[in-house]
């Protein structure tokens, strides 16, 4: 059978329809959930998620093996930044015991013209949620929150991450 | 040539994040509204509006200037296809009169690794609704609909475009 549609340079799609969709799926739920507290969680478990399908394609591709201490997840990290949302936060603001760091950035893909209604609502809350479910996935247990907010009048947006365990290699709960 | 290549590259992000965004949007609308057929007409408006957002950002980058007849219609929208979704349906079966003809192909990245529930679900209703939206800003009036779908078991997905008229140059009427 031959292929109806030819796939070009396979992978990439126009950032400006992941805008709009992100944006459409926050809306969504903001109208049905109300509650921004709420949403906030939802937003990080379909992240979670997220990162649990995305590592795989991560890893595959990066060809990466584990890291041994964080400056290297960090550095996944941002690399993981650049693939997806082709961009590139900055790794700063290391603690002194270097179980944590900070990205910070000025423009996302996620966020492009959006305007936020000042209600708690933390709008990126996919991309902790995806990088806490990636990391789970390579028994990483850590922490994501914002620090700074952008769209809340910071001038930048700051994301902490900070280790908390290595976990078990062990078969997910849920899974055989 | 290479340099508008290279600025449009700017824009690209990676597929699948907007495979596993729009799923949760269709998920979310699933559990929140149950009714398969109101998804379907929502997800459509979502399109719509999407579509009167990024026929601006067309407009601008590929420099063309108004459609004087369908056919041209039809390859300014598989252009859209490529840009935005990086993909390439086929133009085909078209009507004697010129005025309908249909976009086939057999990829695309909305609906990768999509299992459908057989329940009336139409799960790309996002593109008729953008094409919908896109073509009303030009003044437009065009209905979409699909008449084969892979994801319920045809060997291609076709949409189906038709001329209805040609509309005043007006503001739109308030669609939301």
């Amino acid at each position: 059978m031959s292929r109806q549609t030819s796939r070009l340079d396979a992978k990439k799609v126009n950032s400006e329809l992941l805008t709009l969709t992100y944006g459409a799926l926050v809306s969504q739920m903001l109208k049905e959930i109300e509650n921004p507290e709420d949403v906030n969680k939802q937003l990080e478990r379909i992240g979670y998620n997220m990162g649990v399908r995305l590592i795989e394609d991560f890893l595959a591709r990066t060809t990466s093996t584990r890291c041994l201490e964080m400056r290297e997840t960090a550095d996944k990290i941002q690399q993981a930044f650049r693939l997806y949302l082709n961009m590139q936060p900055t790794v700063t603001s290391w603690s002194s015991s270097g179980d944590e760091f900070s990205l910070v950035w000025d423009q996302c893909p996620l966020s492009e013209w959006v305007e936020m209604p000042n209600n708690g609502l933390k709008y990126c809350t996919l991309i902790p949620g995806a990088i806490r479910g990636a990391l789970q996935m390579v028994q990483l247990d850590v922490q994501c929150w914002f620090v700074q907010d952008q769209l809340k009048g910071d001038a930048v947006t700051e994301l902490r991450v900070k280790y908390i365990k290595r976990l078990e290699d062990a078969v997910p709960a849920g899974e055989d």
